[in-house]
């Protein structure tokens, strides 16, 4: 089967490669029209899932993100239609010079071909990776999670067919409808059909791909992240954005997972702060100085300060200079989002050119690190490492760049 | 050992990563210097590994590329000269812009961290490969060939000194003194400490880190680059471009290995061309109407069409459309260079735009995909994959970007 899928993504690959921007907007304007007009196929698949996955016992969490509500179904559908108002990046070129021999040389921008996704069970990502996957030209192949499989097959069927609608290639999107384990591992090992594989889900989804994959992986999404209170702090502002990191929303990647606090600011910062995060019901794993000014807070282990909790949990850790700072966050962090809340000069513009994230920021919260909050409009999740893109990944993740040459009859001396 | 390789690499990670360029400059103008200084040090340590490779029955393209004579180690010296007039691409910050809500975002270039080079027996890549990456504030940990074990000691040696002299840390480069199977492979996994991985060398070396890599790769060099002569072409252009790709260098992977003729051209082209490949000894594997017209053809297998020769052999086919020339080229190309020869435009057009490789070219020789040719100076192979870079890479592909972001107290509402 997953022959088939890649031999198919492969035929396809050509014919989006060349589709104008206009003819992919006109086809994410149809499937969007379509996912409204099909919402009750989709939900009552969707219905069957979540009937399924409490019977399975999923979390909370889980069944939260498993559930489709009419909604949601017009949130997917709007999704769609910003991404035909986003530019295309297809087809740019984004230098071309005359070299001292008459060749023109130029970089133009174009779709990476196949991408292959692999996700946990969340059905408003099989619209969204189709809507950026195809605005951007390449062929996409999903693999969700077991429990959304009956939401995603209605997607999809839905998807396909407003793509034959406008007479394109269905095979733009395509669903390997098996999830067990066997096929996932054999999916990781298509290099030769799949240009590139991304991971959307928890650290051990994305370690199991990083080990197994033969095909090039962007690795996205764990995030232990950092604030990073200097002695010469706006403690005010100090203890909202904390506040904002930590409790604003907790399950995410870009949340504040540890805090580092300078020995000069820990008196007047973390009595006030601790009533805070106890208002939210945070539980604080503190080391001994922390625990000294927090009595109702637990120890931290080693364990800790490595710790993504995606919950409402944080460290804390009682340091005596900035280099301590940045040498703990550089050791610990997942290099995804990194803040120091200070008024020094020179300290912002070390921790700057120091810290080693995806983004590093100053009197901020980390909780920006967001393809919205950037400016660049939907995204694909966000990369945690430094091949490819680094950040959030936006239509340009999903591209590359080839050489055009026009000679004119040149050979090399 | 190749822990503690790793553990020094992250150690000296953070001093380069915020090496001002004019102490960069300076360091490489050191090695540069010091490489003439040593050079008889350098070249009798050579001598042992021809020596003991001359025993072992090398060919003579291998020995040719292991051994150093006092031009090739001037021609190394110069090489780290040139990389320290070269733009220095670190700390450039390619946008910045104020968001809505005052944060300043902008994007900064800075360096991978830790490069993994694993390579086959060509001292002169040790000393290359160390400028490139210690320009963009790498640290690199070499593995070269086992045939070049005592040249490549001598070389990095005489590196490390002239750091130590720079007062920059020695392990800016280090060099795995053990070429066994075993420790490559524990190399490819040791994704904690190496941030990126480029194989430099054959097919098989490059298949073998693809495979058994956790770290990141970025694979570069097998080239099986065609030629497509159209019905429209200038012929003696064509004739001209195809032994100028084939013939003026055979070992190198921009060189041309097959070549596609339209029926209408094959009769004019392929005789003339036959007497030209005759003349410089080149084999040919042709299709049956190759043989018709060129009886000293040998016949074409299936496997010939994906051969990389690297020698004085070409395959020749005959098609009889655009369209067919294309879906071979694109079922058995290596997405390195290809190039059509033709006077239609839309041909041209066409070729440009539906050829899935790094460099596409319309008239002229395959030969120019080279950092030099393409205007970036030195480079550290050429990509033949999609992600991170494509092409030549020059001191670019050695780096990542993170961003930066300058707040004010900003928290996410």
């Amino acid at each position: 089967m997953l022959q088939t899928i890649g031999q198919r993504a492969k035929q396809a690959e050509p014919i989006l490669r060349t589709l104008y921007t206009m003819e992919k907007n006109r086809a994410l304007h149809q499937v969007a029209e379509d996912l409204l007009k099909k919402q009750d196929e989709i939900l009552a698949a969707n219905e069957v899932d979540v009937k399924a996955g409490k019977e399975a016992g999923l979390s909370e969490g889980l069944l939260d993100r498993l559930v489709l509500t009419p909604e949601r179904i017009g949130d997917m559908s709007e999704g769609l239609r910003q991404l035909a108002d986003l530019d295309d990046p297809i087809g740019e070129i984004t230098a071309m010079k005359e070299r001292p021999n008459g060749l023109l040389i130029g970089q133009k921008r174009v779709p990476l071909g196949v991408v292959g996704i692999i996700y946990e069970a969340r059905p408003n990502v099989t619209a969204d990776a189709f809507g950026l996957c195809f605005k951007t030209g390449n062929a996409v192949i999903l693999k969700g999670g077991s429990y959304a499989i009956h939401s995603n097959r209605a997607i999809v069927s839905c998807i396909r067919g407003s793509l034959a609608k406008c007479q394109i290639t269905e095979d733009a999107i395509q669903f390997i409808d098996d999830t067990s384990r066997e096929v996932t591992t054999e999916f990781m090992k298509m290099d030769r059909y799949v240009d590139v594989l991304i991971p959307r889900g928890g650290a051990g989804l994305i370690q199991s791909v990083v080990k197994n994959s033969t095909i090039p992986v962007i690795e996205t999404g764990t995030g232990n992240c950092h604030i990073y209170v200097d002695e010469s702090a706006d403690l005010e502002m100090a203890a909202a954005i904390v506040m904002n990191a930590k409790t604003q929303r907790v399950g995410v990647c870009n949340a504040c997972e540890s805090l580092l606090v300078h020995e000069r600011s820990k008196n007047d910062l973390l009595p006030v702060l601790a009533d805070l995060l106890k208002e939210k019901h945070v539980k604080i794993h503190g080391d001994e100085r922390v625990m000294e000014l927090i009595p109702w807070a637990v120890a931290a282990t080693e364990e800790d300060w490595g710790k993504e909790y995606l919950d409402y949990e944080i460290s804390i850790k009682v340091v005596d200079s900035l280099d301590e700072a940045i040498e703990h966050i550089n050791r610990y962090n997942t290099k995804h989002s990194e803040s120091i809340i200070t008024n020094r000069y020179d300290h912002a513009q070390r921790f700057l050119n120091e810290i080693d994230a995806a983004a590093v920021y100053v009197n901020a919260s980390t909780r920006f690190t967001d393809g919205y909050e950037f400016g660049y409009g939907a995204e694909i999740g966000i990369s945690t490492q430094k091949l490819h893109v680094r950040g959030p990944m936006g239509l340009l993740a999903l591209t590359t760049s080839k050489y055009i040459i026009y000679g004119n009859g040149q050979i090399r001396p």
